[in-house]
């Protein structure tokens, strides 16, 4: 075997599903685990597989082509930090870490800026797939040294997805915690995305009275449109599931409270520090937490009524398809916000990075693979400094035709009493960007008013302040 | 003169009505600013007060009565820190340092740890009310050690507003950053407050054309029913309010960019940090940031159309009732989300929060003042333990009574394309958390699929997976 070319630490699912991958693709790869155990078991599951199993740091160091590419696939956070500390003394100048875990952006930062002072390169890599878009290709946003991205780019562009025109799913993103920004942002979509459907399901379900079969055709058929994505794939199939014990619909047996491993929350926290407006992934994320009040909601049904409910009377499929606009324009709505997100966050920080570049990666590997991200590298295309996505003509035309759908939809829904959280916050985002005048004109004459905090005008320049208490 | 009890450092506005109100209940007070400038102007601005300036820090604290206590009223973070480290050296066992300012509360908890192993007290202390409310009586909202506020409460106590029993609105919060955490939640609320307003203005003029005159008799009638409130007492006032030069309503003349200092920020990152729902202030939160984008709402309006405007057909009065009731629904709805918040941080770090007492606090001297907080007080008095004040009977009648009207005019909103963000996030956030069954089992169905993250079951507990892929 040839000295290996690459070495994955970490021998969980996701660090064990790369490595494959990448041996696949005709590379000799070096792993290592704290356990030796595990990198045992990886090796002697996968028999005459070019991987070199290695007992210590040392060891796995040591048997490295340089300069040294290695992926940390570690629990992101502190067994981070305790690897690279390990590893720190056992390498050379020009040597890569490449950290494919969840990693906060703000830890990538630091990282990347410590390591540099040794002259170790440190990649804060995005992977975006799950389990089996780590063993056959994921979606992959690398960022740190440009250089040191180069030295491993011809490997992370054979590991990666393929677009359905052929290009691989990897792209330089930026300097610094670029890549990770990216991938936070992705999941936090994702989140967004997964409300979304899950308003849809309740709609459909709770006001059009669609059975599993019926939703699994609904969303079959959405797959093939505008909406084709892996998420509306597999809620077509969840919705087809059959429990093995119970013989009745998988769905239906499981418990409505909804996990979150903080990605989600990170976004929203990093878009309030930004100061930009992203209602729409935070109420997905709000909608999880109160999904996990499962004994409070319990209690609280009984206590606290709404409307009375009433047979669905009107056209059926009419209702369906207003749901699939409602559905497809809140996603768009809740792209613009990651997106102008993702741009205020490159200001920030100094990292230049590519919308359309970013939307492209995504078309494959990833779970929120869409057809439609096709839709926003074109408008970075036709427009790399648009400020929202909203204002490209394809989408403002999407939402001069189904605005109307959002509106009937929501409306419904607060008269029917279905909590449409996400739904609703698109409607109050999409009019509040769209109009030239909003009442907060009268929170700066309160401020003002309490606290003396000034105001601006609308007809001249300058800082303001007046005494209210007297007309 | 007698020996100062008290000494106040830092003589911007806040600090100097503090230090005014203080003296104005009998007691002498020890002055210190950076630049001695400002202290002699106080002192000069005021003759014949028991004012005592210092010129150093030294001679601040030596001129102090002991244990001495120390009021700090500098700019929150790097300011405060230094004070506290040029304090130090110079105090003993036992001194009682108090910042005033609005200090993240895990600031306040890292001081009060570290202070505590040299001896001396760390007060934080959140204080509403503004420039007036420092001068003639705030609210205040004290955190630390329990036996230091006991030598501080008595001028607290005098300084502080009172509510309409006389009670002074000061209450011991409890141990660590408590008082800065619920003078932060304050603050949030008090963001959600006039967001509600605000999109009640925009309704009533927007859409049913009441005039200022109107607006003004409109929230003067509100004040004297359920919402009485400095908040709505301002409103009214603000909208009577002339322009001295253009001769114009003033409201009209102000840019309606809303400015925001970081308190209410910080209020939804601790909710995304607890696992709380709080949509609410969240959404007015980046109502703001969207207000800011004023250049790219002007040109959104004319690429993004909405809905025709439509002459309001309909009952004026019984529509600006049905927006009177919508925003007090909505505002109870934002209070239980607050108070709820304020339970998970109280859990999460053991300062055994009096939630009644809270409420009892803000009655009167700070911002979100209003006649309907005694009904908090009374909610927790019958049950302290209530894990949501939409459960309590008073609130669940009016959610009861008034749910109908807030589904109406969020329905209206909608349609006719006025953004109301918060009153959308309140039909969303009661309609969820009344529900006993919630879409969130195919979110865990998704999550399953993709990423193995498995689900439990409504039939028996336990933690399972599924082979998704295979019907």
């Amino acid at each position: 075997m040839t000295k290996p070319q690459i070495g994955v630490i970490g021998m969980a699912v996701m660090g064990r599903n790369l490595a494959l991958n990448i041996e696949s693709r005709g590379y000799t790869v070096a792993l290592y685990n704290r356990s030796f155990d595990k990198t045992e078991e990886v090796v002697r599951e996968n028999p005459g597989r070019k991987l070199v199993p290695t007992q210590s740091l040392e060891a796995f160091v040591a048997a490295l082509e340089t300069p040294r590419r290695i992926l940390i696939m570690v629990k992101a956070g502190d067994a981070t930090d305790a690897t690279i500390a390990a590893l720190r003394p056992l390498l050379a100048p020009g040597d890569i870490l490449m950290d494919g875990g969840n990693t906060l952006f703000a830890d990538t930062i630091r990282r990347n800026r410590e390591l540099a002072t040794t002259g170790i390169n440190f990649i804060g890599m995005g992977v975006s797939g799950g389990e089996e878009g780590a063993l056959k290709g994921p979606s992959i946003m690398p960022g740190g040294q440009r250089d040191a991205y180069e030295l491993a780019a011809p490997i992370l562009r054979e590991i990666a997805a393929r677009a359905p025109d052929g290009e691989p799913c990897v792209t330089y993103i930026g300097p610094g915690g670029a890549g990770h920004y990216v991938k936070m942002v992705h999941n936090g979509i994702e989140y967004g995305d997964m409300q979304l459907i899950a308003e849809a399901y309740a709609l459909l379900k709770g006001v059009a009275g669609l059975s599993n079969d019926e939703l699994a055709d609904t969303f079959a058929d959405w797959n093939t449109g505008e909406l084709d994505s892996f998420l509306i794939e597999i809620t077509a199939q969840v919705f087809r599931k059959r429990d093995a014990e119970t013989g009745g619909y998988l769905v239906d047996a499981i418990l409505d409270k909804a996990g979150q491993k903080g990605t989600g929350k990170w976004t929203s926290q990093s878009a309030l520090d930004l100061g930009v407006a992203l209602p729409l992934i935070t109420e997905s994320v709000f909608a999880r937490c109160i999904s996990a009040l499962k004994d409070q909601r319990v209690a609280a049904s009984a206590v606290l009524a709404g409307p009375a409910a009433a047979p669905f009377e009107g056209d059926r499929a009419a209702f369906v398809e207003a749901v699939r606009r409602a559905l497809y324009l809140s996603k768009i709505i809740s792209y613009a916000q990651g997106f102008a997100q993702l741009r205020a966050a490159s200001d920030e920080h100094g990292w230049d990075l590519q919308y359309g570049e970013i939307a492209k990666i995504f078309r494959a590997g990833c779970i929120i693979r869409a057809r439609f991200l096709q839709r926003i590298t074109d408008a970075y295309q036709a427009n790399p400094a648009v400020a929202n996505l909203l204002l490209d003509p394809y989408f403002a035309g999407i939402a001069a035709d189904y605005q109307a759908a959002l509106r009937e939809v929501v409306c419904h829904a607060v008269r029917a009493g279905v909590p449409v959280p996400t739904f609703a916050s698109a409607v109050a985002y999409f009019d509040s960007y769209r109009s030239a005048r909003l009442p907060a004109n009268l929170i700066q004459a309160q401020r003002d008013f309490f606290g003396a905090h000034t105001y601006e005008r609308m007809d001249r320049a300058g800082i303001f302040h007046s005494d209210w208490q007297h007309a």
